[in-house]
Formats: C-alpha cells, sequence, structure tokens
C-alpha cells in the first residue's frame, strides 16, 4: 500500500492531500476511486484510509482506521555539528529517521567549519526517510544552535558528549542504561574544543567513546544513534 | 602526521611513493626531506617513514619503525545486493571500512535491480575511508558474484540471511556468539526471493532481523557491521 505524509490530518471523515501528494498519488502512481492509501501524520499515527475522489490536485480520501505506533525506543535526541559537506548531515539525518531518533540539533562549535544549514532540505530527508522505513514519527530537526544553549538546557535523561581526546572516557554501549531517555552531543570534524568538553562535564555530561574506530561525524552520530537502539532492541 | 597507502611496501630501507601519493605529499601538503609520514600497507601494518628525497613523482622515504595494527574484531564478511543508485553501495562501503569490515562481495540477486558496479571506484571509496580513519587493514572486496556461489563455499564461522520476509527468525544481537567469524548476507531492495532464503537455510544459513526498522539495503548492511563490531568491543 502507498504511504503519504499528511502532517496536518484532522478528525475530519473526509479530507484531502496536499498539491503534491495529491499529484504524486494521482499522476504518478494513478491511483483510482477506492484505492487504498496509508497516511502516517509524523506524530505516531497511521491512517488507512479509501480514495473517494482522485483529483490530481486534491486528492480527496475517507479515514476508515488508525493505529498507533509502537516503539520501544526511549527518547534519544543527537545534537551534532554539521559537517562542512551537506550531503554527509543529510545522511546521517537519513540514517537515523531509519534506524529510530526523535529530535535532532545540528549545533555551532568552536571548530564548526558549517555555521548554516537549509533546514527545510533537512526536513524534507526525514520525511523521505520517514515514508521509506514505514515509520509515522518524523524526527523533529532543530535550527542550529550554539552548543552552550543546548547544554545549559535541562534534560530528563542521560546526557553525552563523544569527544576524541585523551582521558577517562567510558563506552556508550556499557555506561547508557537501557530504557533512559537520551542525549549525545557529537563534534565537528576538528573536534569539541577542551573548553566545551569541560563546560559539558560541568552540566552533567558524561564523555564517551564509542569504541576503538576513529570516525566521521556522521558515522559517530549513526553509530551514536545505533547503539541506542540496539540496546533497546 | 600524514598518512599514505602503500601497498608494494618491501623490506628494503629506501622506497618510494607512487606518482599520486608523491605529487600530493611534494606539491599539495609540500612536505619537506626529513619530514616524518605514516604509511599503511592495506595488510595491518603500519609504517613510520622520513622523507629522504622530496620528488613530486617518486618520493624518497626512509622506514624508522613499524607497528602492527589491534584489532579485537573477528573476520567479518558481508555480502550484499548493490543498490539501484551507486552512492548508496559506495556509502556503506565507506562506513564499514571506518567502523571495521575484512571482506564485502557484491551479490547478484533474483531480484537485483543492478548487476554491475565499478570495482575500481569502491577500492578507492575504501581506501579513502581506512586513511581517514587511520587504519591499516583495507577490506577485500570482490567482484560481483552469484548469490550462489557465496553460498555453496565453505566459510568458517557463523552465516547468516537477513531479509524481511515473515518466519521464524532470530535477532542477530542476540544470536552471535562473541568472538566468532560472520559472513552475513543483505538482499536488494525487492528482498531475497523465498527460493534464495530456502537455498541460504539448506546450506546453513541462519535467518536474521536486524531488528524492527525497515531499513534500506545500505543501511542494513551498515547496521549488522556495526552490530557485529559493538558486541566484540
Amino acid at each position: 500500500m502507498h504511504l503519504f505524509y499528511q502532517p496536518n490530518i484532522n478528525k475530519d471523515t473526509f479530507q484531502f492531500l496536499d498539491e503534491i501528494e495529491s499529484k504524486h498519488a494521482i499522476r504518478v502512481l494513478r491511483l483510482k476511486e477506492n484505492d487504498l492509501i496509508l497516511l502516517v501524520d509524523g506524530k505516531g499515527t497511521f491512517y488507512e484510509a479509501k480514495i473517494t475522489n482522485a483529483h490530481p490536485k486534491k486528492c480527496g480520501f475517507e479515514i476508515q482506521q488508525k493505529r498507533i505506533e509502537e516503539s520501544k525506543l526511549p527518547y534519544l535526541h543527537i545534537a551534532i555539528a554539521p559537517t562542512k559537506n551537506n550531503e554527509r548531515t543529510e545522511w546521517f539525518i537519513e540514517k537515523c529517521t531509519e534506524i529510530g531518533i526523535h529530535e535532532i540539533t545540528p549545533i555551532l562549535t568552536q571548530h564548526s567549519e558549517r555555521k548554516n544549514l537549509k533546514e527545510e532540505r533537512l526536513v524534507k530527508t526525514a520525511v523521505s526517510a520517514m515514508k521509506q522505513s514505514l515509520k509515522a514519527t518524523l524526527p523533529q530537526i532543530n535550527p542550529v544552535t550554539p552548543l552552550k544553549n543546548i547544554v545549559i538546557t535541562p534534560f530528563d535523561g542521560k546526557k553525552y558528549i563523544a569527544h576524541c581526546h585523551e582521558g577517562n572516557k567510558k563506552l556508550l554501549k556499557t555506561d547508557y542504561p537501557i530504557g533512559e531517555n537520551a542525549l549525545v552531543l557529537i563534534g565537528p570534524e576538528g573536534d569539541f574544543s577542551g573548553e566545551e568538553v569541560e563546560l559539558a562535564k560541568k552540566n552533567g555530561f558524561i564523555p564517551i567513546s564509542l569504541g576503538k574506530s576513529r570516525l566521521r561525524t556522521e558515522t559517530a552520530g549513526i553509530v551514536a544513534c545505533h547503539t541506542i537502539n540496539l540496546l533497546n532492541e
């Protein structure tokens, strides 16, 4: 069954796909009246619906039933420095959306080479990955935020900072308690500065290693995301 | 220290970088005589060397000392159907090389949309990822191989086939015994056929799931690779 994203789904029985999704349904997929489709609202609910009006700009549908997405994954938030090459950040977002994540914040750090991002593209990447992996929940993607703001904002769960400086670091897989919410900070190509690591530590972040391999920024992000998912599987 | 790939390093004290690496060292990085460089042979050894002749086409160096790469990862071989979009296969190779893998075989399956691959590009991707992650071991990248050939070839370790058909499947993370070699088969966008799954089962492959999320081919490959690495960490 074909999947459509409809963030503003409401309680009315008869509704319409937006113009882009209508065109896709009717012109590309050539769906007809009475064909069944699946809708997701990005907030965790699937809707089974029947096409009532195969209009290529305003395709009408009627909801048949809804189903809440099941997930055992506790809240996972990854705050990551955008990579110099935008594609790598998009790839990180695609893979984490497939694997499982709730919130992503691009962060501004002292060694960040990139200070801006096209948020709209990141959201598009996440929507497409959500549909591809048949999920109903779209991760929240925040605007680029200075590291300090993330570090001093309270978070109800374990807080980690992954960095490559020498020193006493725990392994994420052994420190993370299954079932707990987690916020993980991932640094830029040039790593977090010593000052940034100290600031995070002062605010309750635990320095961690993701393993013995030296990973690129986006790989570290995916590895952190998959570690938390795997432990909760 | 700058890292160079020198697959044909030998026992002579005085040697030369190849033309491309010489140009990179002398013209791009502007290294000079007596500068120290790090070489890897792709077979698990690091060499510390000193530049003896800063020639832009045939840069001479003298080996100072060598060090064998440490790794606790048992032999890991992933056989994966090439994705329709080549970039996704290259991403898979880059990420697995960073995370840790010994052998990669692109496989021909009944539902494969792509039947050929530029092996040379895949090897280049792996070399660059090896250097980037400061590893000394280059994964072996095999030519495209029919699934059947992989399935009937003896393998000394656990053999898994990841597929999305219904049925009795174990979770890779719970079935895999730490320390064992592993061969994991990852199917194409359209999954392995029922016939292919049966053939693999007959030859001792255990059907597995990688978790509840529905993953793209290349994501499934990375998730399998990271699962084995994480368990052995």
